[in-house]
């Protein structure tokens, strides 16, 4: 499946989403890529519930309410939300059109790419044990998922924050055993909630212990083995491993996209955005350049940028007349933003 | 009347209000100086009314609005409004401190000075008549302050927009006689207004006129020369003219600051948004650098890098931690925001 559009945009977080906005503005239609299956990055997946106190005119806004406010003011653009797909390579075609391809198989044709690709793609922490990939999906899992998944199993939860905590006193309603490992013995979560699972006769906590190894054939798992730092170590029986190490991003699959990449972010030239790859411009978080400051405030502002930078290259030859948008209005959309998933 | 802060922000428009909120953050106190009685700019002076639809997420948002909630967003920071005040000149004293002098002859104190000057102090535009100066604030005014001060007079009122329209209407009901002078044939009003207007028995529309020339002794008009664009002349006898050609902004008072001023912007770093001289930087639509977009949110992007870059000649030798906003938060104000105009 094919979108046509004029710009592809890398990332639905905050900036990515207003980029949808910026370059509506100017008339150009575009088309959103995101891995996680519900738009805005790092507010949605991170911190929803979280205010965020330095949006322009918001005193205080939670992370999940900016994000709807954010989708409302795209919405009229109908933009293409391509959500759930990584963006994984992006070729260019005889006559410089972008050919930007999902790991859904989507294919995004545009003349021009925004990268609001923030941290990266956000993905798992995996913990850095032996042939655990052999394990995962199977009885090595990142998140919860179907509850029941767990029903009538030896489950090991690895992790000491609020979602370690809140699911061993949950699923212990269901699996046949819980043992939760943490490296420390304190844990970061509500103190009652910590109290109630040191208190559940169904939970056993083993701190300060990390993992060590897998015990298993064929990704069944049949013990882990944990162990003190430097001290002593356990086998734990199991049939299961939940490991709760959080996300973290990783910008790996941009690698081969010809775009210059330094550490965890992209260099851009200040003025446009641009990339070291011309008609790939980068903005938000990922995007570097002298004075550059690490606010969402900041995004937008480039996003504007790199819109007013990729108009040039979407209708070569045209001019683009400054307007305020008191003067220039948005467009009445005549249908509901729609999603696309994997 | 000195204030003593750690920046001045001259110019209360929305980026220097929002430079409130940024330096507020990074633990710098406030003053911020404008010519005009009330916060918010142009957006409070020209276009109250008018609907903004490019402030990241607000899909729509009055302009008085946003400055509503620019100015509450700013307050927990208490910063001290001093308006109805221009700032005039700026020297230094030998330890590098600042001192903004006012027309109300307030000294502001300083370690940095963030100009958000807009297009400059607004002042009505003056028609070029020879000798108009001396006939200001007596006999020839540029807005309507008490409507009683027009009783009974003979009124010539100059202009083709909304506001000499609807005050020729209103003025009727008090003057002796009004007459209205536009260049062109056209009113740029509302339709049944400018009908109205040409309906009225009390009011004497001349068009396609221009003000030539005003006649009177110490002040006191008698009469108004008025004349067509290579054509013949008129002369109304008048008491008093009301000149209603609108705002505009002049960077005037700025030229003696010791800052390189370029047309009506004055350059900057873009990594800094500081000018040319070191501790005065400048933010939003009268700073100028490669790539510069006038969008409010640009400026507001703006507010935040100089608010940064005035920390370290705020705080020498503090090291600046980054931090997001949902961890810092904002002080709890325990006082309300306050106002001192002249």
């Amino acid at each position: 499946m094919t979108v046509n559009v004029d710009v592809a945009i890398v990332g639905a977080g905050p900036v990515g989403l207003f980029a949808v906005f910026a370059c509506g503005q100017l008339g150009m239609r575009t088309a959103v890529i995101d891995g996680l299956a519900d738009p805005g990055g790092q507010l949605t997946a991170l911190y929803p519930e979280k205010p965020i106190y330095d949006i322009p005119g918001r005193s205080k806004i939670r992370a999940d309410a900016l994000v709807d406010d954010l989708l409302a003011q795209a919405e009229p653009y109908e933009p293409n939300y391509i959500l759930g797909h990584h963006a994984q390579a992006c070729s260019e075609t005889s006559d410089g059109t972008f050919v930007v391809t999902t790991s859904g198989s989507r294919k995004v044709f545009a003349r021009a790419v925004l990268l609001a690709a923030g941290a990266g793609a956000f993905g798992p922490n995996r913990p850095p044990l032996e042939g655990i990939r052999a394990f995962e999906n199977k009885s090595v899992f990142y998140h919860v998922g179907r509850r029941d998944r767990f029903a009538g199993k030896r489950l090991l939860i690895a992790g000491g924050g609020d979602s370690a905590v809140d699911w061993a006193l949950s699923l212990a309603e269901v699996a046949q055993s819980v043992t939760v490992v943490h490296r420390r013995d304190t844990f970061r979560a509500l103190p009652a909630a910590v109290a109630a699972m040191q208190a559940d006769p169904r939970i056993q906590v083993e701190t300060p212990y990390q993992l060590v190894g897998l015990d298993g054939v064929d990704g069944h798992l049949r013990a882990v083995n944990i162990g003190r730092i430097g001290g002593n170590a356990k086998r734990i029986g199991a049939d299961a491993l939940l490991a709760l190490f959080g996300l973290s991003g990783d910008l790996g699959p941009l690698a081969d996209w010809g775009v210059h990449i330094d550490g965890k972010t992209i260099p851009v030239d200040a003025k446009t955005c641009e990339t070291s790859r011309s008609g790939i411009y980068a903005i938000g978080d990922v995007a570097r350049y002298p004075g550059k400051l690490n606010l969402i405030l900041t995004g937008f502002a480039e996003a504007a940028t790199a819109a007013n930078a990729a108009f040039a290259r979407v209708f070569p030859g045209k001019t683009l007349h400054s307007e305020y948008s008191t003067t220039r209005g948005v467009p009445v959309s005549t249908q509901n933003q729609h999603f696309q998933t994997a």
